[in-house]
């Protein structure tokens, strides 16, 4: 077998065979197979697409391609949560406990952030004290003792996509949905939980720029996961805004703990509501969704849902005095305010650029080896649809670093629209894939 | 300027500018543009295509990037003649002493064959005592004492296309119309003749295996040349069949000889007309075609072509007694006949499946390094369009390796067709661009 027939084949739009899929990720992965020869490939796939037999075959290749993680141990349906990422998307700090509070074992597995998107990891490392670094035998302990803890990722999980992935990304070819399918999959499989909930965003905020391709990516990830016998649901979301009133990582815990007491905007609560009743199905926790959406309900109001968290949070060295009365938290101590140019109704704040105006205060990553600010950030003092006065303020900048504001500023030129009428509301769930 | 953007850009359809394109070509010679980056944006031209500005460009850079030949020295207008490859291809040595002839300068630097395909270097040499490595002085001082030379290529000519082409033959890049334009046309601009003519062929044993493919890559070449002055003429040819009875380097110079003294198949005979003419047109000594037809036909039946063509052996180190008396040139030692399978007319000879009989046979290399047996290759007793009795030799098999016979033999298996009625002749001229 030769990676130029197999590069030449797909080239051509033929579907390579499992054996051709295998010889090259195993040759990658060993360097045996050149980069030169793996970016002419992502280019062709780019371009003639992949069976859902192939990406099926891809994934598991690359699931392969290093350790893999048994929770077998762990009694009940372990169901795990992923986003394709977001801007203010702190879903998974607010569902994973109420899921848990409602009996479903939440053991996960979550990554840091890169680019306008953040990772979950960062926003709890915000949290003083509170450590991501837990070993196996911690991690599997703590699901046992409270049914919940999010970690990062160890040991050496699907070193064939991690080598991919940092190709695809100086070759233009991360934008291909066999590749984007499998690379997510791949680290989910690997991660071990039976069943899967997938949030796929769309719109300017996310990777997916439309929603036909969000649906597309959805409906392959499914496939994947339904083939490799780990039930597997996605809901596709709206990105276009951010999700929230809050952007950065202290920000958000903080709209996060809000959201555990059942304190945050309709919009958030509706998309967590939607997210964490699907993972109580998922987790055979309740038979119908009204059902899941009134244990949710009742995990809220009862406290049982803040109490989980905060039980994660200590169990993982956190302290909980910060959560407890989240106005300690500090917030980076700059703030810039952005105001309304003019009077009207705000019909849209761009999440795209919200989210990259956050990393350059300090928030994000531009590259891997960038260090945080956990207090720096935006906070949207209004929302689409919100009436505004020329002049009230509609965004909240917190940076440590003051050189950094008038770049995020420029970012956020044309980001607000203000016009006349009241634009019509509309839900940020798009579709569900099953 | 960023090479991901420049593959982004490439990737969506987009037209490159000329200063990414040099920043891309300067990068990839220095080996600051990697490796993977040239084959994904190799992998995006074949699927996205360039413009004739884009090829043009790009020529330039790859000509630009290493020596180039300066021929202005050497007194009237210098024309050059390349081939896109063929098999039993010769015609360079049959219409370069007869344009030569005629009074056309030709300084030309001809390559080494590869796979199938000969190299007209390679045949030369087959003659006993010839060089073709012949500095640039020489090659200078020849050209103005007899108007002709044909040699290897010297100095450090288009590196940039030598690297990126070692690239494209692992990354299955190699047919991409721009990048076998903008190949061929640099090494052409490179070495320095005023007006170059294409034989630009097509079929079974070509490259381009379509006439409307053909066709393309033959506009794209003329505008390129046009757009840097160069007046350029592509003749498209078809290459289903082998070009005359020979394939093979010695063989290949027998019936060069036999050509240049008016005794070769007819149908060699149309192909060398066609070229000599449109080269001595190009080189301004005949005002009309017919002109330059009834000129060729002088200088064969007058012995001057063939004469100019043995001064040109004479003066690069060969022992004309070889090519005076052909049957002196010894061919290889062992011979295999392929018979008629069936008595009735010869539909086809697949030309690829000759190639690739005769590289087996010793005649050509599979890899850069391997060593030619100039003495092997194949003779076609009979043609297309002849009547066979069963049992009849229609090819002979020359090799110095008896162990090689049994590849090629079944290599051969299939190609020739033979049926009741009689095929119709048809032109192995196809088109004409200019």
């Amino acid at each position: 077998m030769r990676t130029v027939d197999i590069i030449e084949k797909k080239k051509l739009g033929q579907e390579l065979t499992d054996e051709e899929i295998a010889f090259f990720i195993k040759g990658y992965t060993e360097g045996t197979v050149p980069d030169y020869q793996a970016s002419a490939l992502a280019m062709a796939v780019y371009f003639q697409d992949m069976s859902d037999r192939e990406i099926s075959t891809l994934t598991l290749c690359m699931r392969d391609s290093g350790d893999t993680v048994d929770l077998s141990d762990i009694p009940g349906i372990k169901v795990d949560k992923h986003s394709t990422g977001g801007v203010g998307d702190k879903v998974t700090m607010i569902v994973a406990p109420i899921a848990a509070a409602c009996g479903v074992p939440i053991a996960k597995m979550s990554g840091r952030g890169l680019g306008f998107t953040g990772g979950t990891i960062d926003k709890l490392e915000s949290i003083p004290g509170l450590s991501t670094a837990v070993d196996n035998e911690r991690f599997f302990k703590q699901v046992k003792d409270m049914g919940i803890a999010v970690v990062g990722q160890t040991g050496n999980l699907c070193p064939a996509d991690k080598k991919l992935y940092a190709l695809r990304d100086v070759t233009a070819t991360i934008d291909s949905i066999p590749m984007i399918a499998s690379s997510i999959m791949s680290k989910k499989l690997a991660a071990g939980s039976d069943r899967i909930l997938l949030d796929v965003t769309t719109g300017s905020g996310a990777f997916m720029k439309s929603t036909e391709r969000a649906m597309k990516l959805a409906e392959r990830m499914v496939a994947i996961g339904t083939a490799a016998g780990r039930k597997t649901v996605a809901i596709v979301t709206d990105m276009n805004t951010p999700l929230g009133r809050c952007v950065g990582n202290r920000l958000e815990v903080m709209e996060a703990v809000d959201a555990l007491h059942g304190k945050a905007e309709t919009e958030l609560m509706e998309i967590c509501l939607t997210f964490a009743s699907n993972m109580i199905l998922l987790g055979e926790k309740a038979e119908t969704i009204e059902e899941a959406e009134s244990m949710v309900e009742r995990v809220i109001s009862d406290g049982s849902a803040y109490k989980k968290f905060r039980d994660m949070v200590m169990a993982q060295g956190g302290d909980v005095s910060y959560i407890d009365d989240i106005s300690k938290l500090e917030l980076a101590p700059i703030e810039y305010e952005i105001k309304a140019a003019k009077s009207g109704y705000i019909h849209n704040i761009d999440a795209l650029a919200v989210g990259e105006a956050s990393m350059l205060l300090g928030a994000g990553r531009e590259t891997k080896d960038d260090n945080i600010d956990f207090g720096a950030g935006i906070y949207l003092e209004k929302l689409v649809g919100d009436y505004v006065n020329e002049g009230d303020t509609i965004l909240r900048l917190y940076t440590s670093d003051k050189s950094k504001i008038s770049n995020a500023g420029r970012r956020l030129e044309g980001a607000i629209v203000i016009s006349e009428n009241k634009p019509e509301g509309k839900s940020k769930i798009i579709g569900k894939v099953e």
